[in-house]
């Protein structure tokens, strides 16, 4: 998910306004990935955590109970929660893709190895779940265990759709909804509810997170394709070396003449990928308007997500939200 | 876990006894372990779930319940908890293994792939997370959180451990009190904290399944070298060609000559068997007594086992635990 690094600017802004929060954040993190026996979960856990993620997750929940009022401590503990269920999904996704970098650095299962990556994972889920019972709300454990297992659910249904190019948009909207947009909507939505929002309020930043999450996985498909307009951010074509079914490619299979539609069963489906084949296919998503169209989606998402904020009580940092989500889409404009 | 299925007798007679409970746990099992959206999981779960484990841990959950008197709906829930956190457990430590047979029949990762695996397991571990939360009881939440921490602490200790002969009966302790004993602990405890057991009770709950479950993963390891005395149950040797340290070993690598050392050196820690090797490693065993000890090490924790269950109340299904801690040793008798 490449795109993180790319969402600056409103980013550093948010940083700085939940600045206290956020350094509480990172000191329980730091507290709770240690293990008393054993060193090898500190070792794989810093390696990730302490490589320089924005923390865009966390953040968004720290910013829902700000912008509700939130004056408890509880904030804290479940944005330390998102961003555990976060680590663990990425340490078994590297497992997953056979994934050699996250964050310009070499993954865990590389430098250790799948074992690890694995256990350790597995770890922090369980860290997780401790983390997220000791603000002691039933709501908030339900909308996280429910994200977590929607997460494995949208993750378990890419192992078979990504591949397949029967998968169309509501599929992909599925996947993308598991994988990405459940944590997000997850994160703002208990930052909403520990704050004793009313369930109007509660929907308007699950609908925030939810179309911010959606966005933001379709602006990374975008970029791994080299944006819709200019070449920036990623590797061009990680997501079609690994043979994977993303939006600009579902939208240029709906759209494919026959012969069309055999490349991409041999280059997706058979994974028999050879020279010059990225750029036919860079060719064939431009012939259909595919980038633009999927680029077009990111907006409407983008746009969801700032509408469903004028739900909520005005805020600098609501503010702040908003312009994340037109930031979010900018680097594909 | 090949011993479970030698223990037979006693658990039939509870399963009998806990009828009624069980349907319903295997009930709530069947419900929670769909997924809407990916068919994947199902499959996957469903060759595990019903490959006729023995539901030895979400028995003993039950069982506290009933010995306490509880009348209400959420032993079931936390039983199912237990066995789905199990599962999970499962399907990692196959991946993590390289695993190809699990209860007579291929292993996930071998049927489907390690990517299932893992992903389905993330789902279980997610779904036993929702299903914890329902009874509402924080209490139960933070037992079986911290269990599934535990258990993962335990496997990656066991990771750097189980090939290190530096490893003593005190790390061996600490491991199998993560990867197996936890569960069994966590699984009596939180059926006596549901029915509002006093404080010694839930004590004594506790002590009984981690003693019993140190006692089960003992006799696992007698069995594994074809027990004490005979030789039955599981195929010999499967620890020893996967280079793990268990107790037997670890008690003859305390009493060995510089040469035997040298012999334990190069087939557990540098892996190089050779034809012969198993049998060298029975007889070094047998010359130090390393099975009769071990196997007086699972004696003691069963008594240990029984010992904790005097400070319950007199119920007949108290008395089944109490034989089943003896049948559990009995086949390394």
């Amino acid at each position: 998910m490449g795109v993180q690094e790319n969402v600056q600017k409103p980013l550093d802004r948010l940083s700085e306004a939940l600045g206290a929060d956020m350094a509480a954040v990172n000191a329980l993190i730091r507290d709770r990935m240690t293990s008393e026996h054993a060193p090898r979960i500190p070792e794989v856990t810093a390696h990730l955590i302490e490589a320089g993620g924005k923390r865009l997750r966390p953040m968004l929940t720290l910013a829902a109970a700000r912008i509700m009022g939130y004056e408890g401590p509880y904030h804290i503990h479940l944005a330390a929660t998102v961003e555990f269920i976060h680590t663990a999904t990425l340490l078994h996704d590297d497992v997953v893709d056979e994934s050699r970098q996250r964050r310009g650095r070499p993954t865990a299962n590389l430098l250790w190895d799948n074992k690890s990556s694995v256990l350790v994972g597995d770890y922090l889920f369980a860290r997780s779940f401790q983390l997220m019972v000791e603000p002691g709300n039933l709501r908030t454990l339900e909308i996280l265990s429910n994200a977590a297992a929607t997460i494995a659910e949208g993750e378990v249904l890419q192992l078979t759709a990504a591949q397949d190019l029967r998968t169309d948009e509501a599929v992909y909207l599925k996947v993308v909804r598991g994988k990405t947009a459940a944590l997000f909507s997850a994160a703002t939505e208990v930052g909403g509810v520990i704050a004793h929002a009313d369930p109007e309020q509660v929907q308007a930043l699950f609908d925030y997170g939810d179309a911010l999450g959606i966005s933001f996985q379709i602006v990374d498909d975008l970029l791994d394709y080299g944006g819709a307009t200019e070449t920036i951010g990623k590797n061009v074509g990680d997501d079609f070396r690994e043979r994977k079914l993303t939006l600009p490619v579902i939208k240029a299979v709906a759209r494919a003449t026959p012969e069309e539609r055999a490349f991409w069963s041999r280059v997706i489906e058979s994974g028999d990928q050879r020279e010059g084949d990225l750029e036919r296919a860079l060719s064939i998503l431009s012939r259909h308007g595919a980038m633009q169209a999927a680029r077009a989606d990111a907006l409407g998402w983008s746009a969801k997500a700032k509408a469903a904020l004028t739900g909520l009580p005005p805020h600098p940092i609501r503010d702040m939200l908003s312009d994340m989500a037109d930031f979010m889409v900018s680097r594909v404009a």
